[in-house]
């Protein structure tokens, strides 16, 4: 038996307000911790997943951990390779944070570096995103790519893994808050109606550019007007307890924007100072206080790093 | 009576496949040239439309150059000063490379001109797009902006005025066709659905956002890739003849992309080569010439100085 080797794999907040399906973010708040070492019987083995309340599967078929080493070492031609690995869930389940594709990008970080990195980080990405798409069933990438490589990440086409990585000045500042509910992205991709009226989707290229512009470009204004979604968030708004109320709460606290992270419930907000990212945190928790729900904070900046070598 | 000044304004190609309503590119092809001059009688005097087969109406008020040059002398508070010009269409109506928004572009350079500069030419952007609201009632910019600042330019919201320059990579290629037929904005904006499929619009903003990000950072590949209009061509393709062959020719002979200017029936590609470019707009005429159809061609870079002073 080998010895263990762990890697931690951060949160991600998907969509960015106008980026539906196409923009992710890395942040730094541990998601994911995997501790795995190679044994002989040949397979992906998950010994334990700790940390959640509801039980998740170990069946390696059913997790986007075990998928994801999978279909790595079938590409690797490694079938006769044998992964234990235990899994701790720093996260509840459906906070909209990317928790399972969390698993799935340092599932393959594990796999690589117990098999002395045959592949890069980049080369990692597609059995990452598989091992996301058998959590939710839909293919994005928007999560497990920021997960895996860190930083912003655009997704031009999550089919042939075409994506980009999104400058963004230094100075941004995202603080989150997740009210202790569960959402689930399955069902909060089920309300979604079909079709988009197309005065939104001008609406929402017109954000989804400015965006793109205004953090390549390092231009807060353009940042900040750009951070609208008309297109999901008003059909997710009702999913999530006192949504309005912390969205004003953030943007009066002088938030840059503001908007559900990936299906939510988590909300997030940037901003261009640490100390009015910190007080925006503080006062959108205050509303779930007051209106007496659990929640948890986090300000920080965008994780450059994404998964790592404990 | 003062002695008269001439503007030119540039033909411009709006959508660049993706950016339905929010990307437009100014080109080296003269749209307008405005002669005019400062006369006694207050008010927009339009003496003249010169090069257009069916007649526009002189009326300042059903003109977008009238309309342009007079909102800009209500906002100047000089409704006493008298302006009379002569327009010079340089293009056949109707041809998708925003012939009108060139008027109201040239008109406000030349307005300015004749009173001494009071503006800047990003003070002009105002004036300028409510003369292009005149002519096919859609608020947008994604013409009459590039033909006065020139560049490549995004709108985020045309209400806001909030635009941005997309910086492009030295050596791109722009090579357009236009069979001799006419299609009016006007109907090719009221063909379209007004609903738009959720797929459709996650595949367009990844194109329009891998489109951005490849003109920004100079990467070919991206640009490419992210060439493509599944949400608007698929519409308008049927009224502009032989489209898919064109396209087809235009690939075939190397083009990076190929979609329809603006409403139509122009047909414009990028490539990264000038030699590739004259190729691909010869290749693109000899199928209107196959089909017994008279065509123009035009080959060439982005226009990065817009309306100027002759």
């Amino acid at each position: 038996m080998s010895s263990g080797i762990k890697i931690k794999a951060p949160a991600t907040i998907s969509n960015l307000a106008c980026g539906f399906d196409v923009l992710g973010a890395a942040i730094h708040l541990t998601a994911d911790e995997i501790v795995g070492h190679l044994v002989d019987k040949p397979g992906v083995h998950i010994k334990q997943i700790y940390g959640v309340k509801k039980a998740l599967s170990t069946d390696p078929s059913k997790n986007t951990a075990g998928v994801a080493i999978r279909s790595m070492l079938r590409f690797l031609r490694a079938e006769k390779v044998g992964i234990e690995l235990e899994i701790y869930k720093k996260l509840p389940i459906g906070t909209g944070l990317g928790s399972s594709a969390s698993s799935a990008a340092a599932a393959v970080m594990l796999a690589n570096e117990l098999l002395k990195r045959p592949l890069s980080k980049q080369e990692l990405v597609p059995f990452a995103v598989l091992g996301e798409l058998s959590a939710d069933g839909a293919l994005h990438g928007d999560n497990v790519i920021p997960s895996l490589l860190g930083g912003i990440i655009f997704i031009r086409d999550i089919r042939s893994l075409s994506y980009k990585r999104v400058y963004h000045p230094p100075g941004l500042y995202i603080s989150i808050v997740f009210p202790e509910v569960s959402v689930l992205t399955r069902e909060a991709r089920a309300i979604l109606k079909p079709e988009v009226p197309m005065k939104k989707v001008i609406r929402q290229t017109g954000n989804l550019g400015g965006l793109i512009l205004g953090l390549q470009n390092g231009d807060f204004d353009m940042i900040s007007h750009s951070l609208q979604d008309v297109m999901i968030e008003p059909q997710r708004a009702h999913l999530i307890p006192c949504f309005h109320e912390v969205q004003e709460t953030a943007h009066l606290a002088g938030a840059l924007g503001c908007s559900i992270s990936g299906s939510g419930p988590t909300i997030f907000a940037f901003s261009n100072e640490l100390q009015k990212a910190e007080e925006i945190a503080q006062k959108m928790q205050e509303v779930y206080t007051r209106n007496k729900i659990d929640s948890r904070i986090h300000v920080g900046t965008v994780n450059e790093e994404g998964s790592i070598l404990c």
